[in-house]
């Protein structure tokens, strides 16, 4: 008998049909939004309390089995992938309730399976707001997991500003709790931030609690399209460096551009555009967009159109969150593959100049759109499927991006985590030492090596 | 011969009279500004480079001394206190230099000993400023260490939020890199966010990265009257709810107004106060200014009385800074004790009056004085000396609002760390299998148990 036909055994009777066994209710725990391959998983679980969730850990491990959590599979670095045969996958999505709103000390206790859409949704009518928006509708479990940030992060931080507090299953299957409600604490390890970003393979998230946001009086959105690309990064770069508090502040380039009209008929100018939204009141609003104006004008900026109404702007956001889509639905059957680099501000117009200029030298259809306010942007490589000269030569490309990117203090992942494509890139980054260190607290803490094996560290 | 007569002459040539061994030029190290008490370090080093640390840790390591690592000597939680018989104490205060400033990407580089006045003192003509302000004029290694934060972290974050990446030594003299200086990362796990509070027990901290934050356009102080200190929280909690970004907010009580007078002589009413200050353009502070002021007149608020120039703002501020001071000239010879819970900011009214109530029953003078835009806030016990009785009524006190915290979601330390003085406490905050994590994490990382032992941990 198998391990897992042995642990299938011993776990059907409790959770009955949200024990998956079947071939095709497990495929689709192969699949995610990045381009890596793997087999599903041999079971999966769907637990629906803290206590179910220490069960099956304590049940993997007597089998030693590896356990792999799982959330909205919209990861982009295989991060939630079942690599290692007889893996048992913990889908979150059961666990979707909102514990607690907290509207007075603006924290929110969720269970991880809660997406930010459905927690924003939940809160509307609290006068508050979660802000962390990685553009897809993420669970908030797997959010922490790959310390995710996105659109708002120039504002309002990262998931690592943004968690308070975790509670975690341990690979033995107790019950950590990592923090508290307070705003701020000097008590003891920082636990919270160790699992925020650890993609699961210290610990099982299994309740957070986050930082919540007031909604702010006035929300104004506009596009601004320029005449180049690096006059567009020039005055994101100014505009930081000011220190305005821009909500958003995107960057797309023409062929972004040009996807995000063929799908959503935006009607947009193909040249490259900054995306961006402030928060504040009238009257602070309109103070930083004269602020924003005069930087952009002096580097090619055209014009700039805002939008107020709440359906504008959703229209807006929903386009820049669709680009993606937008971009594979340019290339029939394509697959794609995002980089994600990070660099300090002063060097984004390099970095971008340089994938611009190798990307155009390759011939291949890959737009670029970042969060740009933060130094980090992606290349969309949007490939044709069945020509391996194509990903080769977007393999050489976001090579030669990390590489620049690690040669001025930057990181090789901004937002999407290690998972298993960055693993090399994590070890040049970081240093034989400092992943040495990382491995002696995943040998601490999960000594048989059951959670996630195979993620971040190279086998 | 002993261990440390051995390490002495070992190290002897090549330290010279950075090596200290002599009781008079030892004895400093045994005091702090906490009334813990504790001897002298066997020896003193007081290296100036990286590479010097690392042979101390090496050479302490060979011998199995246990080392400390010491900044400005600050700490109120005998964090830094040399426990262990024939402890290598590691004077930072050589280590003072800043080592790079990277003005467009809002960076600075420093070695640990450098302070926070120091930094800022030599940033004032970049634009530039670094925000975290505990009052004491610590070293940024001993800040990081703590998790320091002060009167600014309402609006610009603690510690942890402002370090973003460091250098540190490990227990066998390794060096690790912990970050990049992009502004976010999902790469690999958050080994600066472990050292940020680990107060030394898992390494040494020789480098750090922080974020700066531009000098704002206008800067308007003010202090404020009110007719009850609940009036005064109150006010506060309707602020931090409506997501107004005030700069500081701090709270006095009559008694520490009345100190502040007599060592200061601020000739403020005495009454409970708020200390606020804003940063922003002349425009936003002018309607933040009227927002507060709207929250304020309704729960008893007094005359709001601005100051912008900077010679005013900085007597204000000095004079809060200097409060403890002030405290301690009240009583002839006293020592102070300072308790530092940090609660949800919908518990800070109740978790102060208890505090108050406490306090008044007890017959001690012991201000009250906290960061109260966070939830925390801090009691100063003004003791007399040989008075046992006042110290036990003291701890009595101390225990009660960490019991009280604990039961509303705060925590035992917003601020000073766990050092000595918290280690029962940080046991009850987080529980057992928390506690065992950060053993297992400490034992990983420091298995001889050489680095700042009996800190954090109770033995």
């Amino acid at each position: 008998m198998t391990k897992q036909s042995n642990l299938a055994n011993r776990l059907a009777d409790h959770f009955g049909s949200r024990l998956l066994t079947a071939p095709a209710a497990l495929s689709p725990y192969a699949q995610s939004e990045g381009p890596h391959a793997y087999d599903p998983p041999a079971l999966v679980a769907q637990p629906i309390s803290i206590e179910e969730v220490q069960r099956l850990m304590v049940a993997a491990a007597e089998q030693a089995m590896p356990v792999v959590a799982y959330g909205a599979g919209t990861s982009l670095e295989g991060n939630a992938a079942a690599t290692h045969a007889g893996t048992l996958c913990i889908d979150f999505s059961q666990m979707n309730q909102i514990i607690e709103v907290l509207s007075e000390d603006l924290v929110v206790t969720v269970e991880p399976g809660v997406t930010r859409e459905q927690l924003n949704l939940e809160l509307r009518n609290t006068g508050l707001f979660f802000p962390v928006d990685p553009g897809a509708n993420a669970t908030l479990g797997g959010m922490i997991a790959t310390r995710a940030s996105g659109t708002t992060t120039v504002r309002y931080g990262s998931m690592r500003d943004n968690v308070l507090a975790l509670k975690v299953v341990t690979a033995d299957g107790e019950l950590v709790s990592t923090g508290t409600k307070a705003r701020k604490s000097a008590s003891g390890y920082d636990l919270t931030h160790l699992f925020t970003g650890a993609e699961g393979t210290l610990g099982l998230i299994v309740e957070a609690s986050l930082r919540l946001h007031g909604q702010p009086d006035s929300i104004v959105a506009a596009t601004w399209d320029f005449a180049s690309i690096e006059g567009a990064v020039e005055t994101v770069i100014a505009t930081i460096q000011s220190g305005i508090g821009v909500a958003r502040m995107e960057l797309l380039d023409e062929a972004a551009i040009r996807a995000c009209n063929v799908q959503s008929a935006l009607g947009l100018p193909e040249r490259p555009m900054l995306f961006l939204e402030f928060h504040g009141t009238t009257a602070s609003i309109a103070g930083e967009l004269e602020s924003v104006k005069d930087f952009g004008m002096a580097f090619g900026g055209g014009e700039l159109r805002t939008a107020t109404a709440t359906e504008d702007r959703n229209a807006l956001w929903k386009a820049r969150h669709h680009a993606l889509w937008a971009a594979k639905a340019m290339i029939p059957g394509a697959r794609a593959w995002i980089s994600d680099i990070c660099v300090p501000i002063s060097h984004l117009g390099e970095a971008i100049a340089r994938a611009k200029t190798a990307i155009s030298a390759s011939g291949l259809f890959a737009p670029i759109l970042g969060h740009v306010g933060d130094g980090n942007f992606h290349v969309f490589f949007i490939l044709p499927p069945d020509d391996p000269a194509s990903w080769d030569k977007a393999k050489a490309i976001n090579e030669a991006m990390i590489a620049h990117a690690l040669s001025v203090g930057g990181t090789c992942t901004g937002e999407h985590g290690i998972g298993l494509g960055k693993r090399e890139a994590m070890l040049r980054e970081h240093g034989g030492a400092s992943v040495a260190m990382m491995r002696a607290i995943k040998q601490a803490l999960d000594p048989k090596g059951l959670l996630n094996p195979g993620k971040i560290f190279l086998d």
